[in-house]
């Protein structure tokens, strides 16, 4: 085996998952190979004892090494793959700035963004979790206007320039109409998703 | 004005919440001096236009610079503060695995554990939130199966060292039977809790 092939890293994931898509996107813009394990959470794929031996969290996206080291948690496997690259910055400050919005990913825009979307697109009509959509809709809109508000200011989301929390955040955000979203009232947004997908080696999400 | 002086950051934060906390912890490790801004999200000092303007997400904590530059997010906060510092490994697997376990904090387990010590201290008996109780204690329940795992083998969670992610875990742990999880099921983080306490210059939360 030559040194480049055990160098390629295997993604457990499901494609239509935006916190699976946010790590083939960074891989893809990267150019660098790599496995993909299709693991299916909905249909049960991320709690048999063999997924759960690799994660007890039992979560994909997990990012598994050539020498067997297990990495889970989307946001922290971007930061790791774009070390030394330009999507993670060097700068303390920079990097400080790009933690912020990976953490306000996970915090504040995904648990409405994209449960909003879940709910709609995979629970049938009438559904008892259909009855979160209007405080998923308020609290993801929140999320949406704190964006808008940075992009009066800035281009990116990553200190200052395109990088790994413009990848986490557009995972989500891009597909926000899905869950319910008009996202023509967040014109700055509209704008950055298209700036996003104009960057070389761009892949869009499995439908 | 001395140069040590005007180093000096400010945290506006709430000292009984976990995530104000883990700010003031790591602080207090560092043996850093800082100024503290009482900043009650609890009776709305969050969303007054001035703090708005600091931090358009209306959360505390916020780091504020002498500079005046602003940092959101408690774990952003805890990676900016600890760099260079023996709480943030420089090696990057050991940093890649400790921010799996920041994500994992803020995703899997501030999200039930804090919210059901919100729900049971905070809102009043026969409060219709109440009835989230039963799923906040199963998901709590898994993140703290998730982290007597991890314990099995490892005495941290900051990459094989005592660090950021064990500050943050700890924040709202150390508290969870305010939510009503008996810890004496999870024998491995209790002694986990014990070891984060044994830490020097170590200080507890506020009552």
């Amino acid at each position: 085996m030559s040194e480049s092939s055990i160098a390629i890293p295997t993604v457990y994931g499901l494609r239509s998952s935006g916190n699976c898509y946010k790590v083939q996107l960074l891989l893809d813009l990267l150019d660098r190979p790599y496995h993909w394990v299709d693991t299916d959470s909905s249909a049960g794929a991320t709690r048999t004892p063999e997924f759960l031996a690799l994660n007890p969290n039992g979560k994909v996206p997990l990012l598994v090494l050539d020498d067997e080291r297990r990495l889970a948690e989307s946001n922290a496997i971007l930061c790791y793959l774009a070390e030394g690259s330009s999507y993670l910055p060097a700068d303390d400050w920079d990097r400080a700035r790009t933690l912020q919005w990976l953490f306000f990913e996970q915090y504040s825009h995904e648990p409405y963004i994209a449960v909003a979307r879940f709910v709609r697109r995979w629970l049938p009509e009438g559904h008892e979790r259909q009855a979160e959509i209007p405080r998923l809709l308020e609290r993801g809109g929140n999320a949406l206007d704190v964006m808008e508000d940075h992009l009066g200011s800035e281009c990116y989301f990553s200190g200052g320039a395109f990088g790994v929390a413009d990848i986490a955040l557009y995972a989500y955000t891009h597909c926000a109409a899905d869950g319910g979203f008009d996202l023509s009232r967040w014109p700055r947004v509209g704008a950055w998703l298209e700036r996003v997908r104009a960057q070389p080696r761009f892949s869009p999400m499995a439908a």
